[in-house]
């Protein structure tokens, strides 16, 4: 069957709310470390999927996955050891604070359930978020997700502020960015004091991914987090996208800042491919929460579900994966500061770790962000040469590399080379 | 490991809310078919899991999932076949009107997404739902499961029918029930319309499962539906309980009333443990809700989850298992109907195909029914000789089977005489 074929059999099968990548989609049937393959054996170099965290078709996940799947697969109403070995794995690596976990499917069901949480314990009903940010897609999360929302139609319990965002945003002057930016979160502290919601919780993502792959200055998190709990609210750092040792130097985001939130969540790279995220916090909220009732997820936790998180655990320390993305991180960056010195397109640089987003603009000077359609056909010549990337940002401009861990210092060359002459040929067209 | 130890590190790392089965929790360890496992090596028969809906760890399912996990795992920004499958099949089983489907991670993710989609569709906002039912444990599905919620605490766009209950409703008389009961549809549309809120949709699970496993006088759903698409309201089929030829005879529960729903979700048996779920619905829907927005979804419609789903749909077809749960169902039934005429503490058996519930009562003249603590001593004995069943109902009296579709007539056999056996005990201790 022809790409063409399979996307019109698509197209006729799946909601028209399905989003394909690139303006040529690429027909994946293989995947194996941090390479793809496509039906005409066509490899790729993935500099995009988190999911598959640990590479794609790691061994150690795929063995765990076929013999539980093969010896058990029920749920947690029954005693199982590997839902309490994650849940154990996942204390310790918080720093055993936060001790009290919920396995669920999703990143979505993470963070609803965070909320939930949150505003059992707390009494209070409102949630502040950063603008353009996303958390998922249930009913509520999505209301939170305000990438998707016009802000005009968000309910008055939920407040935004500004990503902080040192390039493109209001405050950008390093000794009083910090400040500034945490500001918000005390007025809109007040705000929801105001208007009789209180504060439930701030949530925040510690990678911004969203916004655009973005570095909070120095001491941001620790200020905006004091506003919170100064009115009984509780920080939630979703770590669906910067946990799991993603932005280098820490296992967590929000271990950048130094920083012990109330409640965190994860996802995406939790099971290297397998559909598994948890809910964690303190014991004490955990029981307060307990006392409104029952929490059960058929799916979360179940044996399976365990064998894939825990082997993505396992493989992450055995290979030392923080580590390398540490080091092949510091690679990425210094290759890419150097394209952003040849390179008058690339208008900043922004990230760390293995997760870095190129803020493409027309003009420098002016920072106008390269057209949404333009930074998809970028992304399609990357594609195009075999390498793939994503974009993002408030403004559609921003390019994402966000590799598998195991990404080598040989691969982000590779990466860096085609950048190189993508930029080039880009620059040619005068665009 | 004891399974008190165990219980014991459970009790640390996992937030409390959640729950175990059973006074004395089994601690499983291998599934095959429909039998467990626990740690001391005795096996049990299980007439509870519709989760492992082909039986636990198919070898068909087993390979898919462990074949494809070994190949490749991303996500649906990519083409992949897969995926595409099991939406043609699914929209197949449907009758091709419904053609239209989103792959999800569980049954929340469907109900919430199908409310999303009605809400965006209809522009109503009101959802109609059975009292006592279970739709999953995001926030607004939450809301709409009112088995967890207070009928005081509720807000107005919630409007509750009675569960068609033929036992302990307060509509009996066979030629009058079913639209007596549907008339309770007529008036909360009206209550919708006077507060603004119209009607999103009618969400209803055709197996009443958490009511206590009903069976509704014929005509019923679709009299109830005609109420809602009068006011331009949709009809949402939870067939996460009642779908994959549970109730027998037909593949889906809503085709016991002949009646084609708006939109149809499922999830618990589609992946035989997997975690995955689908919403379906009509293109012309489907459309209407792309024009709010796009959807996406992590972890739905993977290779992987795909491969679960599709070799599910195989296992069905290739053993015929409809065939097994309409003629096992029938032995049960003859069973069931046998037990009850000896043992006064059955009030009523209801049900059909691989589903039912027997309503435990003190006193048959009273209905009164026997105590949750009762209930869960009467399971605890069928699980101490070896046979796993769950409670349920509005009082929590109703004793589920519930078992894997392979369910053999020897199966059935057993489950019925060791119940033969506790419903003696149980009358001997003057229960």
């Amino acid at each position: 069957m022809t790409a063409e074929d399979l996307a019109h059999r698509r197209h006729q099968a799946l909601a028209p709310s399905y989003r394909l990548f690139y303006n040529n989609p690429v027909h994946v049937v293989r995947g194996q470390g941090v390479h793809l393959w496509d039906a005409d054996g066509r490899q790729y170099l993935d500099c995009y999927n988190n999911v598959p965290s640990v590479g794609h078709c790691h061994p150690t996940v795929v063995n765990a996955i076929a013999e539980q799947a093969a010896t058990l697969n029920t749920h947690t109403r029954y005693l199982h050891e590997g839902v309490v070995r994650v849940a154990e794995r996942l204390g310790d690596r918080l720093g055993g604070a936060l001790g009290s976990a919920w396995l669920l499917c999703s990143g979505t069901e993470a963070n609803d359930l965070a909320i939930q949480v949150a505003r059992a314990a707390t009494g209070h009903y409102g949630v502040i978020v950063t603008e353009h940010a996303y958390h998922g897609n249930s009913t509520l999360v999505r209301e939170l997700s305000t990438e998707d929302n016009q802000a005009a139609a968000r309910p008055n319990w939920i407040e935004m502020i500004d990503p902080p965002d040192m390039y493109r945003g209001q405050y950008r002057a390093p000794e009083t960015a910090a400040t500034l930016y945490a500001e918000q979160v005390a007025e809109a502290t007040r705000r929801l004091a105001r208007n009789g919601h209180g504060v439930a919780a701030l949530l925040v993502d510690s990678s911004w991914d969203a916004p655009g792959v973005l570095v909070a200055p120095d001491g941001y998190l620790n200020q905006a987090a004091d506003h919170v709990w100064g009115v009984g609210g509780f920080v939630i750092a979703d770590e669906v996208q910067a946990g799991y040792c993603r932005l280098g130097d820490h296992f967590w985001g929000h271990a950048r800042y130094d920083l012990l939130p109330d409640i965190v969540t994860m996802g995406k790279p939790m099971g290297g491919g397998h559909p598994v995220s948890a809910t964690v916090t303190t014991p004490e909220i955990a029981s307060a929460f307990a006392e409104h009732g029952s929490y059960f997820n058929t799916f979360g936790g179940n044996p399976v579900s365990a064998a894939a998180a825990n082997a993505v655990l396992d493989v992450i320390d055995e290979e030392d994966l923080l580590a390398n993305a540490t080091a092949t991180g510091a690679v990425l960056q210094a290759g890419l500061q150097s394209l952003a010195q040849n390179h008058a397109l690339i208008g900043n640089i922004q990230g760390c770790g293995l997760f870095w987003g190129l803020d493409l603009v027309t003009d420098r000077g002016s920072r106008q962000p390269l057209s949404p359609e333009l930074t998809e056909g970028f992304i399609t010549l990357m594609r195009n040469k075999g390498v793939l990337l994503g974009a993002t940002g408030v403004h559609g401009n921003v390019v994402k590399l966000r590799p598998p861990l195991p990404f080598s210092k040989a691969n982000a060359s590779q990466a860096l080379e085609t950048l190189e002459v993508v930029l080039s040929e880009f620059a040619g067209h005068g665009a």
